[in-house]
């Protein structure tokens, strides 16, 4: 896809997330072409991956696809396909099938999981960063309470029934805390061998507390919280090895045929064909303006970029992203209107606070202004935030209905293995 | 599993789908342990398949886990695993990984395609009997559009925006109605290149007719309802080639990169381990009683059975096999109670009427009595009698939220391409 000279300007967007779609709808007004290019065909809402996991949600209800929710927006091309590197002198994107060019870049292909080095961990311990990883996560849980019942064995029929999540994070507090209810009321009455009340599931987080972003009190809270739900907290416990049958934490063995990993990101491939410099986690340092130091013509945004704002980072959450992309669409408005010298403002990332839930009217919540809340209010708060950030109407609408429905009778719907969807490659054997 | 002497009789049944649900709610206050095994977790909704893989449902909606069906049946017991054999003298069932003792067996493991001896045909056409067909179906789909939108050479982008359903029965009619659907309304606006309304839906049919089931004229009904839609139907359409880039009907070639198969079906596989006599596509001959000819202890029910009935083979259709394991778990039960001498009931099968939809407003049915219906009440009468028919109450609310909406806006909110649940072996080239 290349570019005629009498064109306007093209903006080619790279990654649909919550920092794309905002740099797309941004750039409604200006007088740009804008091409969105993602190797998904939908926008996934992030924050509600683990209730796909854990079979709370169907997919859909989370996941819209691109081109529907960009529609309306006559300036937008919505493309399905993966960038695998850049031709900056020419001015090219190169994708795994064909390029496209470009005058501007907003690159927001976000992060993926780090196993620090230990990449032999993946097949043993799946992370959570897109729908098919919540699916291949979904169907690991579910086949391991069959494997169990059908296991004579009583010790593996307990390695069956361990659960270990890896990192104390909000997606590892969400995971433990709703396998735990999972075990504990949603499948009561459905077994007649094994008692899924008595699955084992441990968090173990390297640091020294849970939730380490947030203040001292609610990490305190987060682990009474999961402790009343029945999780074995570990904290200062340091993975040193997790294969098919279990995780090793120095001289200590846990044995557990499920083990998700949600303890490290690190910045996607494509980051790496950009000039840095880079942070420790791949991450692509830019200017306060969100632009590449080597070339400004080029923004990164979201997770994937690394900023300093008032001596802390930017965090990776999705309200700084939606922030930074809406940031560089009008950076890239401004430049289109009043030139390439244009004097371009610095982002500011505005804290709106944030939510992690733990399980069913437990959460923790810290807002700007120092509020802090817990347990029912928090589980309230957090509800109503992602139910209304849900991307389209007949989502919320239908998720409403789920959650008052699981609310009421413990019930998850999602509960389906599908093989096929499986990754051979990753299954524990 | 083996058994103890001291224990009640045990029922094997192999396969959850409707005969085997019936069955196993049949033998509920029967002095019996029931065992039931299915290669999924979960029981399938078949008549609804056709709108998960056009996306216009989600696949936990048309699917519940057996176990949560079942879970407050006491005598129940529900297993994972595939049944690959049978020991008959002595008296057990041979599973993938181990085996399982029975006293009494009933069998409804179902049909599924059949290419008529072209294999080779079937990586480019796939069959819709499972929610991981339906979800291979609609990946397709949702994928040939995007190919479309991104292919630069006219006569292939052709290719992607042409869809080959083969096999004018029912579900044929309906993913080609559905299909035409899609094009024409539900992706109206999102694309820049193509023209989504400008795709081709061709129906194709070996015989004379579609729908050679129900009576000429709602055949003849069905045929101009497509049309209008925009289906393009041909009968006596006899296919003798499929490939990856199209289908061979003699010396005709239609150029397609999607194509769907709803031709022909054949008994699945563990069929052959009973002893026959089978039918032409494989299925087993029962008595009128359904019991095996060899073997009075083991049941054949739902679509696996082969049985005339005043002239004409009972159908493989839901309502037949519900009744037909209701009808084997009562004769078992009177086995049980009054000896292997007792002398048995004869099935008979009472015709609910059929239905078939064809897209939006469009369906033709008939009934016991003669009474045919067309177009919009017939359309009133397939909706309410599938979601009235739908497992579980939850199902049925968030169903009818779901196409309330889809009806009011032509949405198909399960548009999501997901990569790593693709059966690479199958992918079009």
């Amino acid at each position: 896809m290349s570019k005629h000279p009498e064109q306007r300007p093209r903006v080619v967007i790279l990654g649909a997330g919550f920092a794309g779609l905002a740099a797309a709808r941004g750039l409604r007004r200006a007088p740009v072409e804008v091409v969105i290019l993602d190797r998904a065909n939908h926008h996934t809402f992030q924050p509600l991956l683990y209730q796909v996991a854990t079979a709370g949600l169907s997919a859909p209800q989370i996941a819209s696809p691109i081109r529907h929710i960009l529609r309306k927006q006559r300036n937008v091309r919505v493309l399905l396909g993966e960038a695998v590197g850049f031709d900056l002198p020419g001015r090219r994107v190169q994708l795994a099938d064909g390029e496209v060019g470009f005058d501007y870049l907003i690159v927001g292909t976000g992060v993926t999981h780090s196993y620090f080095g230990n990449d032999a961990w993946e097949p043993h311990a799946p992370g959570l960063k897109t729908l098919d990883d919540a699916l291949e996560i979904r169907r690991r849980v579910l086949l391991a309470f069959e494997r169990a019942e059908r296991e004579t064995d009583e010790t593996e029929r307990r390695t069956w029934l361990s659960f270990i999540v890896i990192g104390g994070g909000p997606t590892g507090v969400e995971l433990a805390g709703t396998l735990a209810e999972i075990a504990r009321h949603t499948l009561t009455d459905e077994f007649r061998v094994i008692d899924p009340a008595s699955a084992r599931v441990l968090l173990l987080e390297g640091g020294p507390r849970l939730l380490s972003a947030y203040p001292d009190s609610l990490s305190a809270k987060a682990g009474h919280q999961l402790h009343r739900l029945g999780v074995e907290v570990h904290v200062g416990a340091q993975v040193t090895g997790i294969d098919a049958k279990g995780v090793q934490i120095g001289s200590d063995r846990i044995d557990a045929r499920t083990v998700l990993w949600a303890a490290g990101i690190q910045a996607t491939a494509l980051a790496r064909e950009l000039p840095g410099p880079h942070d420790k986690a791949g991450r692509v340092l830019v200017r306060p303006t969100l632009q590449l130091e080597a070339d400004p013509s080029i923004f990164v945004v979201g997770d994937l970029a690394s900023l300093m704002q008032d001596g802390a980072p930017v965090p990776g959450v999705g309200y700084a992203a939606k922030q930074m992309g809406a940031h560089a669409a009008r950076a890239i408005a401004r430049l289109v209107r009043e030139g390439s010298n244009a004097e371009l403002p610095r982002f500011r990332y505005h804290d709106r606070g944030s939510l992690a839930t733990i399980g069913r009217e437990a959460a923790v919540a810290v807002f700007p202004g120092g509020v802090r809340l817990s347990g029912l209010l928090a589980w309230w708060a957090w509800l109503f935030v992602h139910v209304f950030f849900l991307i389209g109407f007949r989502n919320r609408v239908a998720t409403l209905v789920d959650w008052a429905w699981s609310y009421m009778t413990y019930q998850r719907h999602a509960r389906l293995i599908l093989m096929n969807g499986s990754r051979s490659d990753r299954e524990p054997s």
